[in-house]
């Protein structure tokens, strides 16, 4: 297990989210995650704080964020895509409990506290994330008002982004060809798969629940395709260059598992310029929308300096 | 890894399915298993080589055999509810799957052959488990075919039977207090929640697509609550008394890992009267009702005498 020692010093990991976006918004969403997470009445003890550990354990909330601000474009309250929202949160929770388990990337950190199972033990974790996984559904399903037929649109978006030809598609490349050299193509894939298409869903699914046109649909989904690769060749870059106090997790891990990596395919220089092409890429589509795009806008440009 | 010879000796498992309820059935869903998992044209071959070998390394297909025979009972066509069947089988496969995983049951053989991760890798296996809960809820969005309003309500009764007060809250319970004497409430707790709730939404599931009325599916929820508990009081039994070939999987594990179980707390003769009460209250509750119930009462029958 881990020392207190070792503990105390990783806990240095003391970003603050309010400073990315509209902070209302990032204590609203905590606080209905809080809420869900509260209502487990009848699970375990053990399961309840583990979710309790994992939900609470504050990241970036990028894409729930991204989600809420999507609406607020569209001219909607943002309260009408919340629960939404936090759906996709427990499924990124989920996917990263999982990522950190031993047999996957065997990450003792995350977010500068111990990994879920560090503290919790690794088959409390497996279920866990099982848990929390079956539990984004439960919340779209009981918590988003909408007519039917959208709910069910929605689910769909969630469901596709994370199954066989989605995230989990996404996480077995990652794994299965680390220490072998894969394509460029094969990289983007991953990428898009891993990281991209649980981003672009936030987008997508806040936006059918506003009831946007296809023609929107389609531009947010250029958008947010653009914006997820970013994210991901931003977070490559993010495990060669940061260190692990100020990323809250085990940096430098990539090389020394052998993943594939934009810097190792690219180098670092050329993988910058492919984030800020997507990142300006992204930006110019929400600008030729008739939206309110600001936050849009700064949210794809909080990945150019991201430190975290 | 497994040697050629024990995966040899282990291979004997020669179980079939057909004998237990109507072989066209069985077949009937084994090729719709076989057609979904062959819709992941986009996935990596590895996934697919996961997906394919786990679905396809037939069980008894009980929760799929059980859903179409409640549509039956109910004088409507088994393809009706076929996808939703399937979809329940994906969930059970995904649920074995991580079950089977060192950090939790560590069992090295599944259904007479290596279990998916002595297969695959612990990695692959735990995101093919993974893929396959996602895609459970694809299928049902998009093959079955319902009302939205009905589509939704399959889609809540799937995803809290797996949830954190559903099938997870009962494999927490399992794996945390291994080792440690639970209370007799307790132990049917975990057994009405880890084996309990997937079975009654198989048959509630069916029900609900055939639009049966709010006392059937009360009545339905009460044959099936029964009919879960016994179906793991017999597992539990077998695992003591059965042996590996025929079983498929390790046996006698449950007193080694020191799992709590029915004939542990009760004893092999008072447990197998337990579950003898439940499936003749399982039974009675059928037979109460206006509908064609010979194969659900054959079915439950079938629990006494199992020796898989």
């Amino acid at each position: 297990m881990l020392s207190l020692k070792s503990m105390t010093k990783e806990n240095k990991y003391n970003f603050k989210t309010e400073e990315l976006y509209p902070g209302f918004l990032v204590r609203e969403v905590n606080s209905r995650l809080k809420y869900y997470v509260s209502k487990y009445k009848e699970s375990p003890a053990i399961l309840r704080r583990a979710i309790d550990y994992s939900i609470k354990n504050e990241g970036k909330r990028f894409r729930p964020i991204l989600c809420l601000l999507t609406a607020r474009s569209l001219g909607k309250d943002y309260r009408m895509v919340l629960p939404t929202a936090c759906a996709i949160e427990f499924i990124h929770t989920y996917s990263l409990i999982h990522d950190d388990l031993p047999s996957i990337d065997n990450d003792d950190f995350r977010r500068g506290k111990p990994s879920c199972h560090r503290k919790f033990g690794e088959d409390i974790a497996i279920l866990a994330g099982d848990a929390l996984f079956a539990e984004a559904f439960s919340i779209v399903l009981k918590y988003q008002r909408a007519d039917d037929n959208i709910k069910i649109r929605v689910l769909k978006e969630i469901s596709e982004a994370s199954g066989a030809e989605g995230m989990a598609a996404g996480q077995i490349v990652d794994v299965y060809f680390a220490g072998k050299k894969i394509s460029k193509n094969k990289l983007e894939y991953m990428h898009q798969n891993k990281t991209g298409k649980l981003i672009t869903a936030s987008v997508r699914c806040a936006a059918i629940l506003c009831k946007a046109g296809e023609n929107y649909l389609k531009k947010f989904t250029e958008y947010s395709n653009n914006l997820g690769l970013a994210f991901q060749i931003t977070d490559d870059i993010l495990d060669v260059k940061s260190n692990k106090n100020l990323a809250g997790k085990t940096t430098r891990k990539d090389k020394a598992q052998g993943k594939n990596t934009f810097p190792c395919i690219w180098g670092i220089e050329k993988s910058k310029k492919i984030a800020e092409e997507k990142i300006n890429k992204a930006i110019s589509i929400v600008k030729s929308m008739n939206i309110d795009y600001e936050w849009l806008v700064k949210i794809a440009q909080f990945l150019l300096t991201r430190k975290v």
